[in-house]
């Protein structure tokens, strides 16, 4: 691809985990060219190629950037991507945090400026598919579980994944206790955390990394949904289809699931 | 429900598998009653509580029918759809064996009348799901395999159901020759049947009735899609909601997934 | 095969669930013949072609008999295996409710024959090479968890079989707190019913029939043992290989798993 | 654990990608002690606390081992194999290329001196159970299917793992020519890889890493037995299953199924 036709990229937060896979993925993209970083302090040896700016307000005036992508810290990212709208940047913000009045805000000033941007609490287009795909066959298949597998050093079950899911699905289901009225554990836990009358199982073992699938029983069959995430290099996918998509909206969409159709 | 608020439902066909499942179906469901059979032949020992009619006809001047069901065959299911269209009777059609021009044709005299009706070759949910997420999926993961499981009776492979989901997918994956380019076979076949450069394998053993599981590979992760059917009667499940949708539709609709949302 | 060279049956409680099926099988297979059933009320009509017995002394002493197959209830399968004993006929019993001291005292008898029989509460050979399997396993991987799926009509969770797999993992696997050391439920029951350390997870759902998954977890690997049971016809492989081995046995073994090997 | 009851180990080949692991794992294992490297080059550099050897002799007769680990390569592999029988090492070779004559000479010799060791050209206990546990199925469930899966850049189809399975299952199978009689294939390799009348499927997906599936199917069951294997970490687990066993045996056994029981 000709250099003057690529998507021309600034990266906020370039060496976390997921802004270090950032520039490993912008860098190698054919049609994205990295042209500046943006970090707290300024260690030029590690992007020997680009410029580091610690200073936002510098990079955005001296550089010409057509997306931000943001992977700091709530914080952060919110002056970030007010900064990017300031600018006329299109921000791709990979940070949690906003609220659903913040969001409405900078929603309002980006359509003023027929801006695009997305923020995404999840990258992993895998996932948010089995998520949009549950909350779709919830509608037709009442009756569903979902068992989701992490490897055995995960604290908290279930996933935030399961429960955000869980919470999809819960919108097209409705309530339904599931199960035989009169059934009953012999150990207790057998039938997993109840989720508005759905089931969530929780499997942690070594060697497991992070898997979930989302059953669905009917009369005579069965649906099943299932995602495993091996590498965060996986989340790379969707941040790159969000950069591509921003070139096209002139607003601001909240979670990956709402530009993928 | 008030019987006056219940949808009428006349089956034909009502003595074949599909049929009889359909009679079953329609006299249990609490929102459906059934009120005719339509048969070529008089046999009323096996519906004792319904009037059966060899002839349409008589069967549709003299019944108050909402809906038609039919699992007949080819032939005379074109004929009862034109018969429930002259009659205002809403068609739900289980039949194979239309062409385009003639669902164009039907439809548009159904839009004169503002009928609803529904035209599906599978009327099983699950399996229909699959391939409209398959077809979703594979825009964003062009790299995909189907598995497909049947009983060890079954003659043909790939089945009928993988080839369609394989032709959806196309739709928007576009072609792709998958795996190594260099990659070798030892044993022939061991890659499995090259569809548009996806892969299908059929996996047939005793002990399995059908099943289908489609893969979606992406760096780092993995998206699969699993339909298991065990049983004839998960067709109902599709038959009544059609049924359903038809009273709503005011045009004939081809695919039950169209109907899905 | 020559009639002269089938195994010679005869089955006990032959209108049972399990019994007709037995008497289906025996029926079937080439290496059997079918000589008599045992009754506790004569039916003729149920089995035209064979003599139906209500005494067995009476049965024994009239048919010359190899082996009988006994499904009727833990009293009755006492008394059988008891009279099948003195008259030298080799015993397949499918009931429960044996203690190990009565195990015991009938070996001792049958040894001083040379007899041969099996007493086997599950005859399912495929689940009784998964729970096999995991006692194997359970030496090397003693990180396991236990997913059992049923139908939403079962009322008792985790599963008979579930519960069986878990204590003979138990004998190879020495007890073992797995997780994290410090996990947590934000909803509670996620990480399912914990034995021994292990954690089961029972789902129950419409269009399940009876499954079970064992996972077992290391550094970088998985191990899953999977049973998939459709439909009861499966027990009769075991039933039909338990009779044939009963032939070459000159001792009772409890249970399948010990004449798998 | 007291170091003087520590198994002490030299690790031969130790720069290469399995014996790198070999390294990490003996290091960290609290029941071995790393004495020494063997090394065709001297970089001390790279195991600044272990003394690293370019003659195997020098080693052996300097320090004091009890067994050692051989990761080089086959020519290579049968020197060390030798002079640790020799020197009365306990050999866990990793390397292949061994033929029958070979293997029954070196026993021989380890026999003589009661000398335990073991050759095994895969050390993942679990893909290594599964081939054992297929080949004890294949017994009871003469019909089965292969289904393997691996990363998309794999060029050979189907892979090593899955013919050598298949080979031990047609051990105890026998031929058997499954599916229809008159099954036929629509798109040509459907039905895979023919191997003495069982089929082998190959999937090659991005996102994938090395995974088998042996399918067992009888009248109304299925039996799934699979391996996922993430990670080489995963075959430290055998390496150090091997070490401790050598220590208990007087003989050499060849693959590592046979000290797995």
């Amino acid at each position: 691809m000709n250099s003057k036709d690529k998507i021309r990229v600034a990266v906020a937060g370039p060496r976390g985990r997921m802004g270090s896979e950032t520039i490993h993925m912008v860098t190698n993209a054919p049609d994205l060219q990295l042209v500046a970083a943006i970090d707290h302090k300024h260690e030029e040896i590690a992007f020997p190629d680009i410029p580091v700016y610690t200073d936002i307000d510098a990079c955005f005036s001296t550089e010409q950037i057509d997306v931000l992508i943001d992977f700091t810290n709530p914080q952060a990212g919110k002056m970030n991507l007010q900064k990017a709208i300031n600018y006329g940047i299109r921000p791709v913000i990979g940070t949690s945090g906003f609220s659903n009045d913040e969001v409405i805000d900078y929603r309002k000033q980006m359509e003023q400026k027929k801006l695009g941007g997305i923020i995404a609490p999840n990258f992993a287009i895998g996932a948010v598919l089995v998520m949009k795909f549950s909350q779709m066959a919830a509608k037709y298949f009442p009756d569903a579980e979902i068992i989701e597998l992490h490897h055995d050093q995960k604290k908290d079950a279930p996933s935030g994944t399961a429960i955000k899911t869980a919470e999809l699905m819960a919108k097209t289901r409705g309530a339904k206790k599931q199960g035989a009225p009169d059934e009953k554990e012999t150990i207790q836990g057998a039938r997993g955390a109840d989720f508005d009358g759905m089931r969530i199982h929780s499997v942690r073992l070594p060697g497991l990394i992070a898997h979930q699938e989302v059953l669905f029983g009917g009369k005579g069959e069965l649906l099943t949904l299932r995602h495993d995430s091996m590498d965060r290099a996986s989340f790379m996918h969707g941040v790159h289809y969000a950069v591509k998509t921003a070139m096209n909206l002139e607003t601001l969409v909240y979670g990956l699931e709402n530009i993928l159709d």
